[in-house]
């Protein structure tokens, strides 16, 4: 079995020896090395997969101190990483994390299913996941967050997946999942802001639908972008037609994001990714 | 040999079947026909390939009668295109279009390529393509499209291909081309428009770096859409690698729309193309 | 509510007008209309798509009448089709097709899954789909294909999706549903045949991997191309890394690949398909 | 400027931390740094990106005595690599080629085309590149491939791009240029070898098309995969239609293969490439 090993830091000299030299004198062979500097930030990146016994505190003790200030170090845990999904009443995206939640494709359990509408109870728990129903109506922004986080605090979480969820989350919300909240908004970024963009996007006469899967941060659907694409379509589609494509194009694109966020190959540098795939 | 029939009109019962009947009665064998109704606008559009001897003034003038008002019919001209290429400083879609010129790969002959620099002049001679340096600097817009349109009068010319050309026409120039000019401008539409879009996309570190050939009209890049694609990119390129694959995907986008236009394949609907490729 | 009429028949002059003509004088209005001409049968396909009250069988009869011989003349029916599932134990093409159906995305209906192994009986049954477990060990191809009909006799059934189903059908059995099998074969077509193929893939080093989707016939594996699709892949990845590539985009390639067939848009003209999307 | 250090040995414990040892002591920053073990051939590369004065004898061969034997370890020259392009009559790679060579944007220099026809001397020519005709009409393989080294050895040659060149080379010739020649063959590998590949392109209805650009060995389109694509294409398409596709998407693949090449990111791990992006 191998382990990652993730450091970042603000870029010096030497840094991959000394690290390199850590891992050597614990015995530990390298798989499979990246390291990114980011030139804008003046960031270090790195991403190590090694073989053999790993003492966990003891490498990732070394590697800080040797590093110094500003170094985040550690190995990409064991366990899958549990997850809560938020849905409000499109049911694509949450189906296939559904599906490949219960055959374990992701490095993730899904804990828990969070909707504002009551329409995909059954669907959920017919996947023996338990759903909570969080109404908003009637109730202000801080109300319904507070009920969500209420509701989130009875599972112990490190990601929550925003899986079609049609509200928007306050930045006091937000913070409490730095970097740890992952959208696929209901717009294909960043072409179509804002509401209806089937439409809009029909009446523009486009030729690619296209989804984006990004983290979410307090600027509006203009986190960091961890993955997008795009299918083609043409003028015979309709707004219809061009919203089914949309869906598949999102269910593929999350699907996709999130493999790469729970096996640790997502790394942030201000509002950009650093993805070693 | 084939001919291509073009008809566009208000939609109305029994057209297929008027129009196909003449196109019987002269003897006349459909080869490919695709009629499309665009229920936003209420229009019907119908390509249509024959077979046979074509006694081209008396056909179109049997389905102008049939048809009644507003119908515009035609065949698809024997002879190519007669293109001007307006660019700037920029080499990539131009040295394509050349190369695909001098072959007679694009229904179409280039018979000048127009200039507000003097820098691609020896590049453009080299394929024997007459070329006019038109300058901008010093003089108002009125001034210098009063000297272009003075060049353009000196050729007969069916089309203008904007090949990264950095300048904004004015209402009254484009009034003169109407639905004859292509563009691929320089931003990824609709995404990043405006300047330096290469840089815009590497701040807000995208995966998918785009073109979009499109009609111009009045309103600046938002004309209707011919062709769009996307290459993957990822965070290791910089603003300038973005800007490198974003050439690439030009020159892609703009030889495809080209060839669907200039082979009759193109109608417009408001502001949306429709495209029987 | 608009309907759906397919023709197909040898070429010949005027079908199109005889054909319009019949729909006009039944007061229907043509709404979308492809042909297509396959040179190389000389046969004539037809899709048109009407609004206004149809008398079913007296349309089929005048066109039929009209045509003459050899004319295949319906109306795609009002119902979803009646689809069973076979499957070996891969769920990723079954599980996304169950989740589609039960959101009734396909024009479909799933009305049972049948499998030579026992292992995925939950996992249909949470989707209150019926399960047959159709063992194949210990029997001949001849015995299983037998247990194989007779569980297909207790439903009615238009249309068979080998989704991942890892047996050979013999040509006595893809007799009996001729034009109404769908396959994903466990292999990228048309590059890899046979066993092992992402092994295959590895070792060659291939950048992309691709799925087919196809209708079966007697020659293995090579029946009318649907869809085709690849995703990128590199170095990195590993065989198992390129298998679960290879299952996405099977997934994607399959779901289209039906959404086209049970909306009555695939024609079959010899050995490859006229789609009509 | 920064310089490039590639490094390719058999993997062993502690080759990282000894190579950046060394850069380090060597006052060079690391900007990008790559490596990957090949677990099939347990062969170590990296690819390492440096700022800073380079004493580059210095530092290659302190490095390999780290190392030891079997060490492959070079700085990426910092001249463009001198090319000589193979054509036989097609044009639209080679014209792709020559248009990128004039404005210098794949990090080499064609020095010469080199062709079995005299078709397209006047078009290269007319780039100021040199033109060869090295007929094989009426000789052996053998006289024909010695006719061609001569016309070679007038050249200082780093790189052959077989830029559809039809004829096979004798495994004799290739040796002499092992790991230095590029092909896209006239086929879309590894889909349809042989001859005519877009005729049973066409019969086996195919709905993509591809191109794979790959070093030469031996055996014939069998060799290292650099860059494969595919682009969509549908039924109305003709056999022309696809090879036209086929000729685009050949344009793309060769160029972008190239570039890598020529930036030196491409290794080689048996029949695998290691490309480092």
């Amino acid at each position: 079995m191998t382990r990652v090993l993730n450091v970042e830091c603000p870029d010096k000299l030497g840094l991959v020896h000394v690290i390199t030299g850590i891992l050597l004198s614990e015995g530990l062979n390298i798989v499979e090395n990246q390291e990114f500097v980011d030139r804008g930030s003046q960031r270090f990146f790195m991403r190590t997969e090694v073989e053999g016994y790993v003492n966990e505190p003891r490498v990732v003790d070394r590697v800080r101190t040797a590093i110094g200030e500003g170094a985040i170090v550690n190995f990409a845990p064991l366990e899958p990483k549990r997850v809560v999904i938020l849905v409000s009443k499109e049911h694509h995206c949450l189906g296939d994390l559904l599906i490949r939640n219960q055959f374990a494709e992701l490095n993730s359990t899904v804990v828990a299913v969070v909707s504002n509408h009551e329409s995909l109870r059954a669907f959920v728990e017919s996947f023996k996941v338990p759903f909570h129903f969080v109404p908003a109506e009637g109730l202000s922004r801080e109300g319904h967050e507070e009920a969500l986080l209420k509701v989130l605090g009875s599972h112990e979480v490190d990601f929550l997946v925003l899986a079609k969820y049609m509200r928007i989350l306050s930045p006091g919300f937000v913070k409490k999942f730095e970097r740890r909240i992952v959208n696929i908004p209901h717009s294909f970024l960043p072409a179509f802001i804002g509401a209806k963009p089937y439409q809009q996007a029909y009446e523009r006469g486009v030729k690619v639908i296209g989804a984006t899967a990004h983290f979410v941060t307090d600027a509006l659907d203009q986190g960091p972008i961890i993955v997008q694409q795009v299918i083609p379509v043409h003028h015979s589609h309709s707004a219809q037609d061009l919203a089914a494509a949309g869906r598949d194009v999102e269910q593929i694109v999350l699907a996709r994001a999130l493999k790469l966020v729970f096996e640790d190959r997502v790394f942030l540098s201000g509002n950009r990714t650093i993805i070693f795939d």
